[in-house]
C-alpha cells in the first residue's frame, strides 16, 4: 500500500534528521497525521486518538506509535519494520484515568530515550496541553522544545512525485468544479449541491479515484455569502443568490484546492465589480510569483492594485498547500502577507486565495499553483471569471 | 439560523454555570467545537484556527472569540448578542510571531477576568500545548485547572430536540447504509463506493439534508478488513471479499453512527461464525440496556457470552454518541467496557459497536441506540446480519 517509494520515504526522514542535528534535538515525537505520513507513509483515520511517530537520532528508522488495534493499519501502510510498530492497549483510549502519552514515556525509556533533547509540535491539533503534561510528567529527566514547523518546512518543496500527485489532484478539481457549476440551480438544495459534489470529487477521474479532502465543500451563499466558512443546509438556491464554491480535489491525500463564485440570475453592479477586482488581482499575482520572490511581495502585488479601488484586504491572499488530513489543507508554513519573507522556489505549491469578504456577500476566485523554474502554473484548470447561470 | 430555541441554548449555559460553580471555576474557556456548538449554536468549519467560547461566571452571556472572517459566521449562527463576538485579527493566523490565545489573554484582562480561576479542555483536539502555554504567560495571575469532559457529562443526557436531531439522522442512516449495500457489487471501485455513500448521506432524505459526519466513510475491505480505520482506495471490488461498511448518518452535527459486513459471494466458514457471534453479542447487549444498568455491566454482557466461543475482545465496545466535528462523532464521556461504572440513563444515545478485528480480516455490526425509560431503541433501522452478495 506504499504511496512513494521505500527511497524517497528514507530520504525525507534523513532531511528531518539534519534539520534535528542541526537544531541539537535528540527526539522529534511527530503528532501532526500529515507529517506522520510524509515520515512514514501511516494512513487510516486515527487522529482521534493520540498517536506519534518518533524520530531518534541515533536509531535508523522511525517508530509509530498509536493504539493497538490501528497497528495492523500501520503494518499495511507504512514502510516501517514490523518491530517498530508499537501498539497501547484500548483502555488508554478516551480515559480519565491514564493517558496514552504516559504509555509514550514508557516506551521512550525503555529504548533509552527518555533523557534526551525532546522535541514536540507545540501547536498541532492533534498535542494537545494534556499531552504535554503528561510527556513532562513521564520524562522528568527529558528537556523538551518545539518543533512547531519542522517537519512542514521541509514538505514545502514537493518532490516530482509528489507534484504528480498534486496534479492529479488538479484533474479531479478541474472536473469537479466544472461539474458543480453545471449542476447548481436554483430550485436545487444546497444538501443535495453538496453531495453532487462530494460524488464527483470522491470518483474522481476514470484513471484514478478521489480521497477525502481535509476540508468539506465550503459553499456560502447569498447574503452569507460573506461568511466564509459556513458549510450547507437544506434550503434551495433562490434567483439572486451569489454561490461561493471553495472545493479541492484530493488525490491520496495531497490537496489542490480552488473556488469559483457563481451569480444565480443577474449579477448586481457590486458583485461584477468585486469579481472583476479580484480576478484581475490574482492574474497580477499570478503573473508575478517566480522563483526568487517573496511571499509578502506577492502579496503587495495584491494589496496594491486594490488600493486604486480605495479597497484593503485585511486577510492573507494564500497560503502553502499539498499533503494534509482534517481540518486543513493548508500547510502551516508560507503565508502570503506582508511579513512573510519565505523565498518561493521551485515546486512549492500555494492556493492563492484573494477572498473578499462582506457583512452581507463575498467573492473568492482563488487557484491552486506549482511554482515553476520560470514563473508558475496552476494546478487546475477552468475559467477565471464570475459564472453567471440565468 | 438558530438550530434550538434560545431557552434551550439558555438553560445549557446554566447547567455550565452550576458546574462550574460546584468545582469553584470562574472562567470557563470551550474549545471543544462541539462543546462551543451546544453552549453558542456557533457552526462553521473554522477549527482550523484557534477560537473559544468563554464562559464567565460573573457574566450573563458567553463570549464567542475566534478570527475576525468567522465573526461573520458567528453572527449568523449562534445565539450571543453581538457585541460577545469578538474577532481577532488574522496576522495572529498560524503565525510564528504570535498566537491568538496572546489576543485572548487580553480580552480576559480587559474584562477583568484575567485574575480568576480559569478552566480549560486540557485533552481537547483543538486546545494546543501551545495554546495553554501562551495563555499561562499571558495571564500569570490566573490560576488553571481541568475542565475535559465539563461539558460533554452535561450534553451525555440529550433534550427531546437533540432526540429529534438524533432520530433524524438515524432516518439518514436508514436510507444511505441501504443504497450503499445495493450500490455494493464486485467491479465497483472503492472510490465510486465512497461517492455513492457520500451522495447519500449528504443529500439525505426529501424531508431533510444531510450534514457532513466526523468521520469519513471507514470501508476497509478483504483481507485488509481488521485494519479498522482504513479508508479506501480506487481498487476494485474483487469476489470473495469481506467489505465492512462504518458510516453515519448526520442531521445539524448530530450523528447517528451503523456498521454492517457485507460478503461478496460465499462467506468462508470463519466469516459466517464470526458474524454469528458478534450478532449474538449485539443482541444480548441491547436486551440488556435499560437506565440504572452500568456501561460495565453491558460490557460484561459481551464478554460472557464471547468467553462461551473462546474469544475474548481487547476494546471498548461502545461509547457516547450525538453533536461531534471532525475528527471523532463519539462525545468521549461514556466508553461500554470494565471500569467504566456510568450508569446508564434514558436519553443517552450509544453507539454500540463490537467489532472483531483480525490480522487478516475483520467484522464489524453496530448500532446507534437511545437509551428509553424501560430499555433502549435503535435510531436505524437495517437487518442484523451479515449480508451477502452473489
Amino acid at each position: 500500500m506504499l504511496t512513494f517509494s521505500k527511497e524517497e520515504f528514507q530520504l525525507r526522514v534523513q532531511k528531518v534528521k539534519e534539520k534535528m542535528e542541526e537544531r541539537g534535538i535528540e527526539v522529534l515525537l511527530i503528532t501532526d497525521p500529515a507529517n506522520m505520513n510524509y515520515v512514514s507513509g501511516y494512513n487510516a483515520w486515527s487522529f482521534y486518538v493520540h498517536q506519534m511517530v518518533a524520530v531518534f537520532l541515533d536509531e535508523e528508522e522511525p517508530v509509530w506509535i498509536g493504539r493497538f488495534m490501528d497497528a495492523i493499519a500501520a503494518r499495511k501502510t507504512a514502510w516501517l519494520k514490523h518491530e517498530n510498530i508499537v501498539g497501547y492497549s484500548d483502555n488508554y483510549v478516551q480515559s480519565y484515568e491514564r493517558h496514552p502519552m504516559d504509555y509514550v514515556s514508557d516506551v521512550l525509556k525503555e529504548r533509552g530515550q527518555g533523557n534526551k533533547r525532546i522535541a514536540v509540535e507545540m501547536d498541532n491539533y492533534y498535542f494537545t496541553a494534556q499531552c504535554y503534561e503528561s510527556l513532562k510528567k513521564g520524562l522528568p529527566n527529558a528537556t523538551f522544545e518545539d518543533a512547531r514547523g519542522l517537519v512542514n518546512w521541509i514538505k514545502v518543496v514537493k518532490s516530482d512525485a509528489e507534484i504528480e500527485y498534486m496534479k492529479r489532484a488538479g484533474q479531479i478539481m478541474t472536473k469537479g468544479m466544472t461539474d458543480a457549476i453545471n449542476y447548481l440551480n436554483v430550485g436545487v438544495r444546497k444538501c443535495d449541491m453538496a453531495a453532487e459534489i462530494y460524488r464527483t470529487f470522491t470518483s474522481g477521474t476514470e484513471e484514478f479515484g478521489g480521497d477525502y479532502a481535509s476540508i468539506v465543500p465550503l459553499m456560502p451563499t447569498g447574503v452569507d455569502a460573506g461568511a466564509c466558512h459556513l458549510t450547507w443546509t437544506d434550503e434551495k438556491y433562490k434567483d439572486g443568490d451569489i454561490v461561493i464554491f471553495e472545493l479541492a480535489g484530493c488525490y491520496r491525500r495531497y490537496h489542490s484546492p480552488m473556488s469559483r463564485t457563481i451569480s444565480l440570475g443577474k449579477p448586481s453592479e457590486k458583485l461584477e465589480e468585486t469579481a472583476k477586482i479580484t480576478i484581475e488581482g490574482l492574474n497580477k499575482v499570478l503573473d508575478f510569483i517566480k522563483p526568487g520572490v517573496t511571499a509578502e511581495e506577492a502579496e503587495a502585488v495584491w494589496a496594491n492594485n486594490l488600493k486604486k479601488y480605495g479597497l484593503f484586504k485585511e486577510s492573507r491572499i494564500g497560503y502553502s498547500t499539498g499533503l494534509n488530513y482534517p481540518p486543513d489543507w493548508g500547510e502551516h508554513t508560507i503565508s502570503i502577507r506582508p511579513g512573510d519573507k519565505t523565498v518561493l522556489q521551485p515546486n512549492m505549491t500555494l492556493h492563492v486565495i484573494p477572498g473578499m469578504y462582506f457583512e452581507d456577500f463575498g467573492v473568492e476566485i482563488s487557484d491552486a499553483i506549482r511554482v515553476t523554474e520560470t514563473g508558475c502554473e496552476t494546478l487546475g484548470n477552468v475559467e477565471r471569471k464570475l459564472f453567471i447561470k440565468e
